[in-house]
């Protein structure tokens, strides 16, 4: 066994306690409820992928963030960095998947970056992704949004009421590369050009307006002292750049004429922007208006990677956390696999941080027991009678925990439930058990009453493993206490 | 992007389809259904952790099994090899973690051992684990028994009745460490041999009762032609030995009192096997009779690891699958972090395991599709109408997806539908749209009942995104046709 080894962690990695596992389960729980009302089936992938299908799938900075396995026989593994690249092998691997093969898959993933704990980034961190693979439809993008949207609903809403605060709300940004693209046009700029001004573009919220123009241009230097290259383009190129950007509309049919109009005499803009109105009529028909989803085509996110609509959600009253749930559309990811072009939209909620954000807000659903009831050990001589009376809850379906740690003394064992937060306490010492009396306590703040369940004369012990009241009593008087404290299974 | 990749896994690493990440996904919700009810909370721990963590706790097999990972800086890391590694380092690692510390996770792990995939052996695997740590008492032992037969018995009579056919049940098998050092002392063998003894004898399945005698003895030369070499003990030692293995009890009673007759004469052996008798008392007394649980001291499953009771779990129609769900109490396991000694006991679950077994006993729920209902597109015209259905239906809690795919013939959509085998099709054309129906095609073999769905007269479209028939109609005839087939949500 050797020395003492030191229990820690690696940075960046985190233990999940009983209070955020619960809120995980729950967030993790209400996403399935929605992907699956939609139709969306479940995948499986392993971890560990090759680090050939991996690597060539990632961009250049995730590239540098994987981890990397060594396999048993020295194969060259790594761990996947999101589920996406697992979908496009399955994809490219199972030639008699039926198409559309539109899945939802929720997942750890892993990236060795910079982790930023208290804006939920972590290097394992779980993701819960829908993907349509082989939709050319528009329609499929609908589809992702208005998910996006029921998802994003149903866990504030749910975690609001249960709060008993405004969660404040979310709101679904959709932009689009292809809105973009014309944007190089209407700039006058080089096609081949849309990789570094849309990365630079991306810095928008993190840089502010300033700089990301001198970026465009002559460069700047920034607060370390270090010179940021700039990209050498015109004053009056920028200008027009400017000009998109500052587009501020009310409701999408405005962001749409507005863009409409700059891009009036760029070829081919009408002829982009038309799905998109048609998309803003039918989200208007299906119920989402413009304060659920707007258009918003100066964001630039992942613009690498995706080929048409573009998605990210912002908690309104979290602006700066950052997107919570982002996708879009990418046509070209199993490319690589099979050398064909195969449609795809989709969309994933980091679901480690949205529990940050939840947190946040207040409204995370922070459970720290899954009991309901603990059953004391006020005599260890009556466990049959402890052991009896926590089986005919747990029969009843109510959650039943029996103190069985060192604690003799009742008190320590009630500062035990009181760390757990377990509502109701199951107290019966000889006095209790003779007179055929149990205690119940209701634990919450400010209240410690005390609830008796008598034996009425029916009951009569008739074989060990009976306990000293009627069994019905003994539920019915905990069910009683458990709806009083609003804690129902 | 280079040339094509080659789309491939690891041998021993598995993707799960829907179907089967269906099943998998109602064998996790009913273990955490019993084991909160138990009061068990939930834990989650990374993947990945230290390799010093993990190797100095692994054994010698798991050691020479572990998936090595590479940190972002140069650290030694590796992937989990179960559950408990990581809980022990979690144990030691709060020191203001209230003890009991009951909890459940379910998660993957990795070993890099060979694979078996007929009998459910993968590398990577999901276990669902309960342990309660700082619990001398017996009373634990037990309750880890009760909830190992409760989850067996919710997943087989579950999975059976959905099935429509007898899963044959299960039988926990209890054996003890403390039962099995009082053997060494009976058959007069030095305690420094108990590592050697039990893993010959945990062989008993696997080699037959010739072979593991002539291991105890003299060594045997196996199939392959290799000579395995004998611990050398003599005939007479592994005389009392045998005596021990054929114990055949028929009630845990029975076991007890012949291994008592056996051992009369070894000193304190009554007193280790006094436990175990109230132990049997109690489990009769809750309801947990002989034909659920029995005493069957000749399993030295993991007895290295293992200091008292140890469990394991086989399916009575699968005896030859082996063990599903296994367990025992260890008592050390935090030493190696502490330096102290902290009393534990807990289960494991295979659940990948479990899902092969339940496959093979043909009463696995495997479900392909999400969806209960499919609209298909007739008419690529009539989308605002297919959409308006769709979203009908989804707000009524009935899974529904929309055809998004490239065939335009009913028939090709169809045959989509048959694939995901989902329950109800919505078929709707023009001259249908024109007249006010909808038919419903109920896609179970043999029937293809078209039901319709008519316009009586109360509808008229008042704004787009609305359809040809009331909506209460649709989800009133789809809610019927779903509930006719067996197929409610």
């Amino acid at each position: 066994m050797g020395g003492i080894v030191e229990p820690r962690l690696l940075r960046g990695l985190q233990d999940l306690f009983p209070a955020q596992m619960h809120a995980r389960q729950w967030i993790i729980d209400t996403i399935r409820g929605v992907y699956e009302r939609y139709g969306y089936v479940p995948l499986g992938t392993p971890a560990i992928e090759f680090l050939d299908i991996l690597s060539g799938t990632a961009g250049e900075e995730t590239q540098k963030q994987l981890f990397e396995v060594r396999g048993p026989e020295g194969e060259q593994l790594g761990l996947r960095f999101d589920q996406t690249v697992s979908l496009a092998r399955v994809v490219a691997q199972y030639a008699d998947l039926p198409r559309p093969f539109r899945r939802y898959q929720v997942a750890p993933a892993w990236r060795c970056d910079n982790p930023y704990e208290k804006r939920g980034r972590f290097r394992e961190f779980v993701q819960f992704d829908i993907d349509a693979v082989g939709v050319e439809s528009d329609v499929a993008d609908l589809e992702t949004i208005t998910a996006m949207c029921d998802t994003m609903a149903a866990l504030l809403q749910a975690a609001g009421t249960q709060a008993g605060r405004d969660t404040g709300g979310f709101r679904v940004r959709v932009s689009s590369r292809r809105v973009l693209n014309l944007l190089l046009g209407f700039a006058g700029l080089p096609p081949d050009s849309a990789h570094d001004v849309f990365r630079v573009l991306d810095k928008l919220d993190k840089l502010g307006h300033e700089r990301v123009r001198l970026e465009l241009t002559t460069g700047y230097v920034d607060d370390s002292g270090s010179r940021v290259r700039g990209l050498g383009f015109s004053g009056a190129q920028v200008d027009r750049i400017d000009q998109f950007l500052s587009i501020r509309a009310t409701s999408r049919g405005d962001a749409l004429t507005q863009v409409g109009e700059l891009f009036k005499d760029v070829l081919g803009a009408a002829a982009e922007l038309e799905p998109l109105a048609r998309m803003s009529e039918r989200l208007h028909a299906l119920g989402y208006g413009d304060e659920l989803v707007a258009y918003d085509f100066s964001i630039a996110r992942g613009l690498d990677y995706y080929t048409g609509t573009v998605f990210e959600t912002i908690l309104l009253d979290l602006p700066e956390f950052g997107s919570v749930c982002s996708g879009g559309r990418y046509d070209d990811l199993v490319m690589r696999f099979l050398g064909e072009r195969v449609p795809a939209v989709g969309t994933s909620v980091g679901v480690d941080r949205l529990l940050i954000a939840l947190t946040e807000l207040g409204c995370a659903p922070l459970r720290k027991c899954s009991a309901q009831v603990l059953v004391t050990v006020f005599d260890p001589g009556l466990m049959d009678h402890y052991l009896a009376m926590t089986y005919e809850l747990r029969r009843a379906g109510i959650n039943t925990e029996l103190y069985l740690g060192p604690e003799k003394r009742i008190g320590k064992q009630v500062r035990y439930g009181d760390h757990y937060e377990i509502p109701v306490l199951v107290v019966c010492g000889p006095d209790e058990h003779a007179r055929g009396e149990v205690q119940l306590k209701d634990m919450a703040v400010g209240r410690q009453r005390t609830a008796e369940v008598k034996d009425r004369g029916q009951w009569r012990a008739e074989r060990p493993g009976q306990f000293n009241v009627p069994r019905d009593q003994l539920v019915l008087a905990v069910t009683k206490l458990l709806a009083e404290v609003g804690n129902e299974s």
